[in-house]
């Protein structure tokens, strides 16, 4: 048994291969890359009793991921994250099999950690000594922190507007923080200046191709926390969109090793009404997306005007029958205040779209009575304080409690 | 098999029994009340191997929760939080085996959510449909959360200074919040009186007997993760001192079912040194604290003046020849910086102060060449934005990286 079963990396536009154990960014003609493993070979070792005993983060899947040393693995306990029972904002929406796979739960309370964990950890392996990065927020405040924690150089750039915790996290890491007046794709642009200046490891979304790896390990704990049964239907927010990318190539090794079957679940790309763009092509049937001009939504995280991989977002939308839905600001505060109120868990706005998308589609009998359906919440509603309207009495000792 | 193996309540103080199917509070004579376990019968049914393939929260240790009915658990996934290495820090403390059990990695960013969760799920067994508490602004946040999620009603007062963040908690959960322009201790009072005023259920610290179930499983986790072997040596940030009451009554309970030695570790009860009623009665050799007067520290969670646990805590430290430590702000937070440039992991300044306390302790000699160290951090960094200092260049679109 090897640890990793990884063999080779290839273009899904134009099919060229590349080896895994040199430091690989995109493909010569501009796609990303993507990751292989020799299933049919891991098929003979491997079923899901393998996995008793283990421990309970992401790493247990490592024959599916692609560091080959465990002595490279970077990691703060990250994964297995909860999949937990949402029955009475289930029932408000007449889905009576309703949860959430929680990924608030998880260091840097955010889903970037796995993106983050498997990344940094395959850099290490590469003998990466310094990256940079351009972010909404959390990816470059689980990437600075994992960096840290092996011992990488990080130089992050983020819009002014992204979540100001993020910036706590990247500037306690010790990482090089550059904030700009503008957009993740500003951000972007600075990035890939300060790459070609200093010949630094680009770590931008799929741009290098071990993030992917990380976030398909959601699909995986999807498939083994319902014991290998995959659910009707999976939404997820979608702004670079590399969780429903990964989530769809998961499922995808699970039923080539046969852990499940082929009939995977339909999977539903989640965005704001004020930056929509692979919403605008799925409805126009098209294969690629378009800049998303002015965009503008509470949900930061899925500001994102045009992902590089939407092409890969779209094919694992059509491949399962799936959908894309955009959903507005005011809808989706909503309903993260009534998932707080009625089920406990104080989720970000972008997990609260895809609530709110759930919602939505059972109305329009898109969701059907009796499936199971499946919300990805990316993070902890705790980096999100702007979201929550707080206005309460204050009280000097001994006086009583107002109480309403 | 019983899905639980409780059979009363007794007072540590009076040893008066009391009956785990009614409403408890504290003991007629004003002492906390503990929790009994049939631990000779269990011993018969229930070995190590009996966890194997349960679900990794902390309802794995059901037989050892007060719960009776699987049916009353009120869950968001809490527990089984990593156990990470911590080389580099601990090798600039000359401890080869340092050791974070990491309680950032849970609901509501705080360990806090273990108490909430094992004592909501046993006032929702009971039927209790209304409760108030006084908080630091963790526990509120996390009972508020957890309530909600039961259908229970929750009031919560917390200081004015407690974090930010707990107070968006509390009041997206739904709950009634409360200010107060005081300590904790005034909370205290304000619950008491509407307590009295309105018969609510009184989930204030330790006048409820269960969120110490819950926050021993802590301890059980530990001695799972270390696969039966305890460490040396675990250190705690010690405000109203349940968790370290509970670990070690976890630690108790499994010597008598012979899953651990009954050589236990040595407890560390640390405290901030604005604020350490519980190192001042060690040092003197009491059974219990006094009052502090004028307390003040950046690690708000331990502000705590005078602990109605005291005489437990003492009598765990006591008894496992452990010790207590008082440690500065400025020690903690530069702590915490190092921790997160170092190792990655951006912790609350309680669960920093652990680690100041482990390199006093390696300092003095008091923790030995070799030993095991486990270091509790009880929260995660991003509830605590204002501890980190972020001086950061602002770019407009288009100009160059500014790097370090």
């Amino acid at each position: 048994m090897k640890f990793s079963y990884i063999t080779h990396l290839h273009c899904p536009k134009c099919q060229k291969e590349y080896r895994y154990d040199q430091i690989q960014q995109l493909c010569e003609c501009g796609s990303p890359l993507l990751v292989d493993y020799d299933l049919q070979e891991l098929k003979k070792h491997w079923t899901p009793s393998s996995l008793a005993g283990r421990g309970h983060d992401l790493w247990r899947y490592h024959e599916l991921l692609p560091v080959v040393d465990p002595d490279n693995i970077v990691t703060l306990g990250e994964g297995m994250t909860p999949l937990l029972r949402m029955d009475r904002i289930g029932a408000t929406m007449g889905i009576d099999h309703l949860w959430m796979k929680d990924e608030g739960i998880i260091p840097t309370g955010s889903f970037k950690a796995r993106g983050a964990a498997v990344g940094v950890s395959k850099a290490k392996e590469l003998g990466v000594s310094e990256l940079a990065m351009p972010t909404n927020g959390n990816a470059g405040a689980a990437w600075a922190l994992y960096a840290a924690r092996a011992g990488i150089k990080a130089s992050i750039v983020m819009p002014i507007e992204a979540p100001v915790i993020t910036r706590n996290e990247c500037a306690i890491s010790g990482a090089n923080l550059n904030l700009v007046n503008g957009l993740i794709s500003d951000a972007g642009k600075i990035v890939a200046q300060a790459v070609r200046d200093h010949g630094l490891f680009d770590a931008s979304t799929l741009k290098e191709p071990y993030r992917i790896e990380g976030k398909k390990t959601m699909g995986l704990e999807i498939a083994e926390q319902l014991n290998w049964k995959v659910p009707d239907v999976i939404l997820y927010p979608t702004g670079g969109g590399v969780g429903i990318i990964g989530i769809y190539k998961a499922l995808k090794e699970l039923a080539e090793l046969g852990w499940i079957s082929d009939k995977l679940p339909r999977l539903v790309a989640v965005q704001a009404a004020g930056c929509a763009p692979i919403v605008k092509a799925w409805e126009e049937r098209k294969s690629s997306s378009e800049f998303w001009e002015n965009s503008e939504t509470a949900a930061f995280g899925i500001n994102v005007p045009k992902a590089l991989g939407d092409f890969l977002v779209l094919e694992a939308i059509y491949a399962t029958d799936g959908c894309a839905i955009a959903i507005d600001d005011a809808s989706l505060l909503q309903e993260q205040a009534d998932i707080a109120r009625l089920e406990g868990a104080f989720i970000c706005p972008e997990g609260a779209a895809t609530f709110s998308a759930a919602r939505r589609l059972r109305e329009s009998g898109w969701i059907k009575a009796g499936e199971t359906v499946i919300a990805l919440n990316t993070g902890s509603g705790i980096k999100y304080p702007e979201t929550v309207q707080v206005e309460v009495p204050t009280l000097e000792p001994g006086e009583r409690m107002i109480r309403e």
